[in-house]
């Protein structure tokens, strides 16, 4: 096996990329500027080791805690409860959003053998035991897994005395009807909002 | 900019990329297997000092020259000339081909200043002139750039004792009628084959 095949099936790994894109991807990695190649295999080669997660709220940094939670001008009131650390990204694109997060790591899901203990729910607790929280947004994803994980932690939080809200499930901005799916929108009719 | 930041930069570079699937990818290597990233940083940053190109054909290759220009058992009689290094990957995938190869690094397009003597034409008609070569088969891609260097190296060889065959043009196998372009349904006329 040649370096050039070696980086191939390394690339073909990854998500999204078949054996067609990785290849296209080494060619062209093959004639880039040599700078730009270098600069590269070192971040990644140095990726695990700068990158950990944050001791309260899971979050992917260079600084633990991140700063997200280090930043004193947001909201500690209000926690954010996403699945994965990159979801993070996702709702601070949007810039509606000043509280803080945590991380659960996954969603429930027996199939897999995930179950709560696997996801970083007791810290969650912890984190609202020590007080000044009083709303947790549930944001896990609109999926079978996220559903039954909002729901457990609305359980878990219906003795705390914290409001608990759910990211709305609906039609896509910008969506067509005829193209939402009906699963998608059942519940948009179900959660529909007074004008 | 943190280390994940700088590493999705890098990767929406890559072509076929954006900026989510970058993402997508970057936070994959956060959580993956240590040994498969620095395995994967490793074969990037020594990608481009161990594959060369071959000093006869112009292939990529660890050893010059390369697999197939060394390989006794194929057929020295036939040269296929082609765009780029990786075409030849694809060719010799349909295990249909025994000759040897020529990479001409690119096809002729004035509009981007690349003329006949950007390209490899000079070494092809030098192994030429060497003798013992009858067929030149053009595998330039089937665009206006392609066609052109096909005509070009027609004319170039025409004084040559050698064949030249092109790749046909016309229908994909297991394509429809109804989902082929015009040019392309309008060439597969053109080249009808009898049956």
């Amino acid at each position: 096996m040649t370096g050039l095949d070696r980086l191939i099936s390394y690339l073909s790994r990854l998500p999204g990329l078949g054996k067609k894109s990785a290849g296209r991807i080494a060619f062209y990695l093959l004639k880039a500027d040599g700078e730009f190649v270098q600069g590269l295999a070192d971040s990644i080669a140095r990726l695990q080791e700068t990158i950990k997660q944050c001791s309260i709220c899971g979050n992917y940094t260079e600084q633990d805690p991140c700063p997200i939670c280090n930043d004193i001008s947001r909201d500690r009131r209000i926690i954010c409860v996403v699945e994965q650390a990159q979801d993070i990204n996702t709702i601070e694109q949007t810039g509606e959003y000043r509280g803080l997060y945590h991380v659960l790591g996954g969603a429930i899901n027996p199939l897999d053998g995930i179950g709560p203990d696997s996801l970083a729910i007791e810290s969650l607790m912890r984190r609202i035991a020590e007080g000044g929280v009083n709303e947790v947004i549930i944001a896990t994803n609109p999926t079978v897994e996220g559903d039954t994980t909002a729901l457990y932690l609305h359980r878990m939080l219906a003795e705390r005395n914290v409001a608990v809200s759910r990211l709305a499930s609906g039609l896509p901005v910008g969506g067509d009807l005829e193209y939402a799916d009906r699963t998608t929108l059942a519940r948009s009719l179900k959660s529909r909002t007074e004008m």
